[in-house]
């Protein structure tokens, strides 16, 4: 599956930068397939090994805020893989088809 | 401010990227800056124009299918500019800077 | 259509209720059904009547904030009404229905 | 913590309940505390309480159809308990008090 997060403490003031950071060494470290775009981070793997990199940049902003907000998003097919590369790829490709006829 | 949408018709078969081909094409015609990712596309101007090209999406949707699902996550952040650019870059520069301290 | 919204401040502390107060006010004087739940607020029109709602609660917190979060997760389905009301019960009658076959 | 989720499936039609009345009878019967609202369904417990309820969903939803959509929205304070009855109590009380003075 694969799965768009964002996370960020509330209270901890306007700029989140270096909470990011924290949560992008995790991810790198996880060595899951990532994506970081300027809304968040899209991961691909099983529901397992997702949900624990969420969970440990969740665990880890818990120890430096008392309050934290997360937003998870997950497209969750079957059968498919390295979806995280080919997805917009794919949408892309069908661009240059002539327009789809309307219903 | 930036906003991270996504798209897609309910109803319509599990392959959908002739659709999400239909939304890239009046994002990219937009003139709105924009970053597609896996999991949707980030948009970056003030309200009306975001919002402008959202509602155009789905009123296209709306053509082909009769049920349309949209996520929406917007950040609006006063006075902060070209951050489609320089979000993702910004944490990346903190990753470099020595563990921040426990609070 | 039927938008569930969740709007909050960023770098204004960790309690946001009377923030959330200011949005209810705003919310419930636009005339449009709305239901409030524990993690935001769902409300039922067409796409300017929600979207005008939502741009007001912005505009109001972004007098008081400098960063503001918002998510919003739109259902639109042509032709349906009043499903602020009927879309909990529509499930629930069917959980009185046998157990659905396996494909 | 207190999450708030919607799941469902992408290509089974456009008709969903019988597959929310599935999800209902998972949610009723983990034991947690739950609200459900007409875009989602808002847990209370920790990480892991929630987590295998919203996964349990998951699989049984994947049972049925090959494509599943799941959006999670995650609000998680430390020593915050008994959310999902006060969250809109507390923004509720706050409305009765003047307008909160701009900054």
């Amino acid at each position: 599956m694969i799965v768009d997060f964002a996370i960020f403490p509330i209270g901890e003031g306007e700029s989140l930068s270096s909470f990011v950071a924290d949560a992008f060494k995790i991810i790198e470290e996880s060595g899951l397939p990532y994506e970081h775009h300027s809304m968040g981070t899209n991961l691909e793997g099983d529901w397992d090994e997702v949900m624990s990199v969420i969970k440990a940049c969740r665990d880890r902003m818990l120890e430096q805020s008392n309050r934290v907000s997360i937003a998870i998003k997950i497209d969750d097919r079957q059968g498919a893989k390295d979806r995280i590369r080919r997805k917009v790829a794919s949408a892309k490709a069908k661009m240059n088809e002539p327009i789809s006829p309307l219903k």
